[in-house]
């Protein structure tokens, strides 16, 4: 592989005290927070830093990805790991660093994403979840919602599940690879979402549906009539974001 | 059983905001947090809670109990959960509502307490896990910390495992009745703690040294010693407080 400047981080964050991923004036954010690291270790040439896709408020991630342009050819991968996990708040950590060729941008090459969705399913949360899990008491039609997620799995027009409304001329047709729920323990259902790109919202949309089918708020022909007549005005709910991590981003090999 | 205005509440919080549980002037405490919700409820006359021990500053509990005489005949344990869950902060949260007889007393009825403490194994603290969690990457000897357990359980005076200095006076024999390693999940081991009672700091104190054991740091003759000549002043790390959950309190039956 063609070794150049350019780094890979493979990064976590716990969002509870961002506006998201994406640098905005006056804002805390998670890309804010990266830059200043860097350029607190690069006086006199800080590098924009590129990730995958953004992330909301709120939203965490275990495996976000992003890409710069190293200014310091004296820093190997480790060297920048340590450092950065040295300058940064504890809430933002640097899984791992890697070289990656000149070419390699974090968003356009990315191949697939994978999100999961905690839901709490008992009475009370319990307060060491409650940034990390959306509580649902109610009984939910499990059966149900796996029907659901069958539907929903394959290429589709999402239009319906985003919550960008508007000119409509954006591309909104994706491949849905996985949905599928899961017991993650007793009180826990994970929702694990895998496709090769998510519409704005689309994975708190899928997920705010699959619960009103599990209520029995909405059957599968009104979801499958959601999909074949993808439209952006439709009042899809989303599920609110603390349940919500970005878990893993897959690019083309040698890439891992 | 006898029923009395006694209410048993079982809680769990989220110890990370708060400076223990105990009221303190000037300090945000998780006592002093439940004793202002009950008062909003009961104007006039609000009740002193009584817990089955305090917690220190950082320390979560997942299965606390607190026991007030109600001011409110017309409320029901039921009535008594909802409305504190309704008035607490989200880090403090309401399990359970009991009636209990007059006599019953949170602190001088407990039979057992378990204490559970998670220490992560990989080389980087998820973001989410970071006040949950205490990160030891460095490689341990399970098998002799397993040893070093077995060592510690049963009767013994656990004197050089307490932080309390002083006079001596107190009786610090304890019966250990179980100390156990876990792999709660691929990068997390649990020490599982149960115990008719435990000495201030014991269980982080115990932490301490089967992670001292863990290292290669402390031998189990040393620890021999430290359990055969109990004394105060011994140098026993505490582990930190992120860590470790207050789990379970038990009562004699009839009282679950």
């Amino acid at each position: 592989m063609d070794i150049s400047s350019r780094m890979l981080l493979t990064i976590g964050y716990d969002g509870t005290r961002f506006q998201g991923w994406q640098v905005q004036p006056g804002a805390l954010t998670v890309q804010s927070e990266i830059e200043a690291a860097i350029a607190r270790l690069c006086p006199g040439g800080s590098p924009r830093v590129h990730a995958s896709g953004r992330t909301d408020t709120g939203v965490h991630a275990r495996g976000q990805r992003l890409h710069f342009d190293s200014p310091r050819p004296d820093f190997r991968p480790e060297t920048w790991m340590r450092a950065l996990n040295g300058m940064l708040p504890h809430d933002i950590r640097i899984y791992h660093a890697q070289s990656v060729p000149a070419h390699f941008h974090a968003r356009f090459d990315a191949l697939r994403k994978e999100y999961r969705y905690f839901i709490h399913r008992g009475r009370v949360l319990p307060p060491e979840f409650r940034l990390y899990r959306f509580r649902e008491p109610r009984p939910l039609d499990l059966p149900l919602m796996r029907q659901a997620c069958e539907l929903l799995r394959g290429e589709h027009d999402f239009a319906s599940f985003s919550a960008l409304r508007g000119s409509g001329d954006e591309h909104t047709v994706r491949t849905l690879h996985e949905l599928s729920l899961h017991e993650y323990d007793a009180d826990t259902l994970c929702l694990h979402a895998v496709a090769n790109g998510f519409l704005y919202k689309m994975v708190r949309q899928l997920a705010g549906t699959l619960l009103r089918v599990g209520l029995g708020k909405l059957d599968l022909s009104e979801l499958r009539k959601l999909l074949e007549n993808p439209f952006r005005g439709s009042e899809t709910v989303s599920a609110p974001p603390q349940g919500l991590f970005l878990w893993r981003v897959t690019y083309p090999e040698p890439i891992e």
